[in-house]
């Protein structure tokens, strides 16, 4: 878990990380959470008295207004978590709690990416496809905290793939990470074709989504992963200009290390897929955050709160 | 063109329509807009005065903002008609502008379906799909004024139908009226199986999604088109879900006119396809208020100016 301490401009002073270590259970957790916190306090050099508030971010199924993860799959075992209470009474100060997709894309509109756009969605490339929908400074929670679940829509009905989520068809079973490794895979096993993945498979035992956007460029399997990939995400981003019709669509996430070519291409599909006024308007970014955004978001958030008083 | 004067509490005092006739150009247009409120006023028996604004709801690529329809498909051969402007100064009260889908949503959450909902997404299902997004008493607009186009966001890649749109894999090509027809020809077709759409096909040159929801019951093939047309709109359903995760999601249009059966199968596939949350929680419902939605929806875009005074 990563914590820090931001300013009223949204610049991080600190930015300190702690294993989660979710298998010690969720009071482990909790105190974890705080020692993190603290940890960003002590690193930032300023005085306890100058925190205003303290913005949660956290992942898994959650109750956003009751500030309660409910039953997270990647923290194990815990169950049912107040954890705005908990971090309210251990630190005495107005607390926020969020998604940390949410967050993630509240940090990138504060002061990120987004930051001239009025709404903004964002697609956080990693071993999944998360997100994060912002219009005009409030996050798309959703009545049941599953706003924005934009990883999660489908996109294919007749030969859909199967995702990580049990579902079918979501844009993360193409999109994601993951699902590159699993199509290059695929492909290089079916076409036993000349690739130079083929040599990186043999020596590694595996192949991770860098080595295909890595080889592209000169390796014809690698390029046709890539440039599917970026089909599948133009998809996903237009199938948001035509709902929410944002300013902007920002993907962040490890997977942008693939850099310019891969935004390039997304932003080629998307001019080809969208209608005509959301194609030419709608901006196609990348994040400019990286990992930071997700604890700048929640200090968003913690900030609202105290605006809001 | 329909208008109606609608009072404080969203009861329409009165209902009138007249042909749009859009050949004859965007000023008859204009005028014919006029006339028709003139009727609807005259038809409510109240006092001119009594009037404190209008809304105007228009099809077609607009300016939501600007108060102004710009290209429309199906009122050719109208471009940049400057219709708030105009319906201003004729009548000179305070006058909103709104996408007639947008406005139905409205009408169906300010007085029909959505009355007791917090956010709301129609699916309008006549020859195409439209539909509408409101979020605590806003419409999602959009930044381009294309917002909510629910029709419009794509369900399938690898063998994409085509959209009356241009585009690809659209949800509008596979759940319009327009697509159960087709689809039910190409069976027809493609089985030569014993239907009795076959011999409506014979008597009449042509079938309507009327006539296959009607048959359903007791036909193979009608009832197999019905079953897939809940399947798409369900997966329609769930993508909002996962991105809006609005309180309910309404279906209205002409299609609804296919009763219980079909909203039951959409709501089963919705409990299947859905993540577990939003799968128990969302309701599923058809609109109430028929065509009327659309004007009582304008009527309440035109109450929000005046409530914002």
């Amino acid at each position: 878990m990563k914590a820090g301490v931001v300013d009223d401009n949204g610049q991080p002073l600190s930015a300190v990380s702690l294993p989660t270590e979710a298998y010690k259970g969720q009071e482990f957790g909790l105190e974890r959470m705080c020692e993190t916190i603290r940890l960003a306090i002590k690193k930032a050099s300023v005085r306890a008295t100058r925190i205003k508030a303290i913005g949660v971010a956290t992942p898994g199924t959650m109750d956003i207004p009751g500030g309660i993860i409910l039953d997270p799959p990647n923290l194990h075992p815990w169950q049912n978590v107040p954890v705005r209470q908990f971090i309210h009474d251990a630190f005495e100060l107005p607390t926020a709690f969020q998604n940390d997709a949410n967050a993630a894309a509240l940090g990138e509109y504060w002061v990120g990416a987004g930051r001239d756009a009025h709404s903004m969605v964002l697609f956080t490339l990693g071993t999944g496809v998360g997100g994060g929908i912002v219009i005009g400074d409030t996050v798309l929670e959703g009545e049941h905290s599953h706003g924005a679940e934009v990883g999660h829509h489908r996109i294919e009905i007749t030969h859909p793939r199967q995702c990580g989520c049990g579902r079918w068809g979501c844009l993360e079973a193409y999109a994601s990470a993951t699902a590159v490794v699993k199509r290059t895979l695929e492909v290089l096993e079916q076409e036993r074709s000349r690739s130079s993945l083929h040599r990186v498979l043999k020596e590694r035992g595996k192949i991770t989504a860098k080595d295909v956007f890595t080889a592209a460029p000169k390796d014809a399997v690698a390029e046709r992963i890539v440039e599917e990939t970026a089909f599948y995400l133009a998809v996903g981003a237009v199938n948001m200009m035509h709902t929410i019709d944002p300013d902007m669509i920002v993907f962040g996430g490890g997977m942008i290390a693939a850099g310019k070519s891969l935004i390039e291409r997304i932003r080629r599909h998307v001019k080809e897929l969208a209608f005509p006024v959301p194609a030419a308007k709608t901006q196609i970014r990348y994040a400019v955050l990286g990992s930071n955004a997700g604890f700048i978001g929640a200090a968003a958030c913690g900030r609202q709160l105290v605006k809001q008083k």
